[in-house]
């Protein structure tokens, strides 16, 4: 039975969201995954309680890859990182065989599938130029039509889910006029909502969640003993020395 | 219990695989589902025995469009086309809901997931330059390095199966020296051949197998109730018109 | 004296237009044609009667291709597809070494060279999507800004020619305003309303009339003795057989 | 009748080629061209004899804005600029409605409809780069795959021409084991060397003569009425001041 | 002591601003210069008095390519064009092994580097295509995002320049309003007026001055000891030829 | 006077190359930097020894964060990031207004601008698909043709002096034949090694030390009063959290 790691990048169990909001997202995972799947959430101890910024991304990288050995000696098959910007992915997957899921690059390659020009409706304008430039990073510029923001703070998104819908159907509006035909949601907290098949009816447009997309890729993936590319990803010659900062 | 049809685009039952190579396929397929998955295949009663050339393309495109209603009212699901050229994908996709899975498309999708840069290794040269354009289509022409064939006709792949892999073996190092840190076998008869996981093992990259990678598409889709977008496979106005030539 | 087939790819001549229409197409394109150019008119007796979809393009494809060969033993030199989504030119190059244009093609290569940037006016808004992935396949996205539909139906287009001329100019002008430097008339039907140097002289930019520009490569290419690559367009190994659906 | 003007950049009626090339050229392009054309030749009178790199381009670039003028006074209705590199095209059609063809242009357009992916034969190594740099400028980079030079002086191509042949042969060959489908020779003399079919017959996929190409391309606009974009070649706003260096 | 040279193309001291307008950019560029560079100016006693399109740049173009062995002979060390739109500047290359910067193409790199997508407000609505073609030769295209002008004569840019700056604020906010993160001052004039800081303050984002961008790639370049490729930038083989129109 | 560090990712002065390699770095940055210029040294205190893979750029990530502002109230003007894979850039830059440069991001854009096409030697292999993804990001994947490695351990560079030497030169012929015209050092401890200038005569190329050109950018940036744009690197809104691991 493949077990699945949803790795919290950030220590969201003692945010005002507190340890609740973890069992919730287990839970909502669990519901979500093949009758033959196990799916845990580990989060991890230190860094920020959210992701909104290249700064707190990099400031989170160390507490990802120190998770890696600790999740594959806890028997995980795969681990799903659990912020839309893929923070750490190459870091990760060059120190294991596990297939580690960005849900950016799994919702993103879905989206390209679904369409032919996608939209990301995103929480904070301030992460907008960084997913420009993950999009360029993973080849997929010319697939993007616009990237818009809710700017909900990511921790007050679930006692507002209505606005929020709401922000997200006007801001969908704004880039489907753009030329997309495809969205996503673009934050693992606007996937945890379980408001993509609302938008979906709204819109009329199909609403990638990345929850969702993160989560099949990675069981699709072990399914079929696919694993990312030593060429692509080679382990570090030299062993890792911890960071003390 | 989802119902996943794998559509062949030819009567190839009636080749000299005869019709225990249907069985064959029905079989594999069953052996790589999920448990609550069932899957079955269908064959086209005319047009080509195998698709190697764009004109066969186009001679197969009326009987896997006329199949999508028939797949429909026999309950399926979702469709595999099974033709890794992925003929009459926009096509059939513009005459229902289901999800329809173009082999190439869910193939070269996974592939720039798992790498960077992949190279496909085909069955006949002529494919080539139609497997170039269809990465244009796709917006992946700088995600593909190289595209090689083993240059041994389509219904003598299984009866020189171990020749084929050396074949596979000789183009795969050729296409990685050329850059790729990927492979996919562009032909679904070679995924049938179930040679993806020794041509890893030889070669040393990942190596996309587009059966597998059709059918993990499919049911990932399913679960996700993802749905191509109307706005780029706008179901046509008219009527159709069957066409007799 | 070279003989150029201009092939509707359905049975315009059963349609509300009537057989007189294939003779209005005849004499229009006989008084556009250099005087040592023969031009005839062929229509498909089945498929559909126009082409506003990826679906009603796969089932127009085998008459298509059945058509070369009796327009070569015809004596044809030269074939103009008588559709703006290019359907099947792929699959008709690989089984003739007489030129086959594809009025998209041309059209949009020849725009290319009198601007930077063009603009497509087409018929139905259906057709925007597999226009896109068109421009895609011939590696011109970068030079399409916009494509825009006037949403008059082909039949209808004829009788009201005042109408459309007027949605042209509208469409057109938002076109433009989204920095195209050229226009095209993104419809066969569209160019024998004869009304390219109308809108060029309202809107002060070059309109490309589908129908001149299929004409004059045909004519180029005969006089230059051009033939399509066979490296592009391999002929297909094994005898094509024909569809019964 | 409309008339073309073949204008040589330079002064090559005093070169050691002589006055007879004039004429030679005059003759050849009177036989390719359509028999309701007139052709015409004309030269610089000052200005480098051949044009082998940027600065002599550049040196001749007011000779050929200063020819417009005159060759419209003269009552010609089209302009071929008698170089590959295509200098001084885009100041050329800044100051008149005739259409002024650059061989480049027009071969590179042509080449890309003949097959996906062309490559470039050309006389001197020195002009590589600023070719390169023209198919950027003219977002054809990506259908360019190769780009060599047989490196025989211009003004010696003629009297080698048996030479030339077999160095095309062995460039073409390498050009082709590269990726290309089809090939253009990139000067206006190996054009009118009259070889193109020759090394056709030689390397099996198309050939496209420059000559040739740009004949047909103006013949082709001068019967549409094509006019390039105003949008895209403003006329300058002042009256333009001739230069004494 | 390196000396570097700001070469306007054109006889600047004859125009209505006078001799005094040299002795300004001198005094200007001296004060932005580094305290061990000595700056000097020098025009062209020929051709356009300024350059607003393709024709002008063409007519300037042998006075650029002359002016560099003069330059060489006094000591210059290094050669600013003085003119946006980067004319000459490939053939000038190909002329010396000393540094020959292009505003357009300084400016656009360093714009690059402070953000992901760069908007250029120019002078004239006519350069604006010539622009975007230069942008592409440079590989540039999908780094910028919308250039506009303030259509204020460039010869009046400096006694207007209270309204220059409400227009470029205007212009600017409609760049930035298309996705613009910073902005480039598309004209030397422009950079001259010394406002790209005042520019800078009413938008917020980074404005980028040619004049300034030019000058410090000089004396980078200067002091790094880097020169232009020989492969890019290869010396003609044959002696110039000085042209008489 | 204009005050600029380069900051060591990592504890290079507790590595085998010693603190004496610090003082040495320190005396070869003042020796390139202007008069005007104070350049100093400063280095983390945990992290990786050297960086070669990604997961070693994550391990470095918040030590360069923590910097910032560390620098920042020592007086510093701008920081140039001692590492080529440029980790961290985005966040840094997120944290001040002073310029932080990226040795990659400056020497990429400065060979765009020696030549056409430029290639990266760097130091071992695992890092080459990291440059890749890096380049994509930049959107400069299309300015490079080439990136190859000399295989020897970075801090056994020094030592090895001569033997590198040649691997740089067998490699860097190895990427001109593939088309670079510009070659660029990979590593800053390459740049150190003061060999750019003999490799360049070897090579007869332009070879940019990625050392110089960092410090060259920030020079450069500093007297211009360049300042990254707000809009594509924006402050985080909220206070930043140490990770302890």
């Amino acid at each position: 039975m493949p077990r699945i790691a949803y790795f919290v990048p950030g220590p969201l169990s003692s945010s005002i969201l507190g340890p609740r909001e973890l069992d919730r997202r287990r839970s909502y995972l669990a519901s979500l995954a093949f009758p033959e799947t196990e799916v845990d959430v580990r989060e991890a101890t230190g860094g920020p309680e959210s992701i909104e910024s290249v700064a707190e991304e990099c400031l989170a990288m160390p507490a990802i890859l120190s998770a890696i050995p600790e999740l594959e000696s806890e028997g995980f098959d795969a681990v799903l990182i659990g912020c839309f910007d893929d923070p750490g992915l190459g870091g990760a997957r060059e120190l294991t065989r596990m297939p580690v899921i960005g849900p950016a690059q799994a919702s993103c390659h879905l989206a390209a599938q679904l369409g032919d020009r996608f939209g990301i409706l995103t929480v904070v304008e301030e992460v907008i130029p960084l997913l420009y430039r993950l999009m360029r990073s993973y080849g997929l510029q010319n697939h993007v039509t616009d990237i818009r923001a809710v700017d909900v703070p990511v921790l007050k998104l679930e006692s507002q889910k209505k606005d929020v819908l709401d922000h997200l159907t006007l801001e969908g509006q704004a880039v489907l006029a753009a030329g997309a035909d495809t969205l996503i949601l673009g934050g693992m907290t606007l996937g945890f909502l379980d408001i993509a098949k609302s938008l979906e009816a709204r819109l009329g447009v199909p609403v990638v969640d990345p929850v969702l997309a993160s989560l099949k890729a990675a069981e699709g993936q072990l399914a079929m003993g696919a694993r990312h590319s030593l060429r692509a990803y080679p382990p570090p010659r030299k062993k890792l020395v911890p960071v003390a900062v």
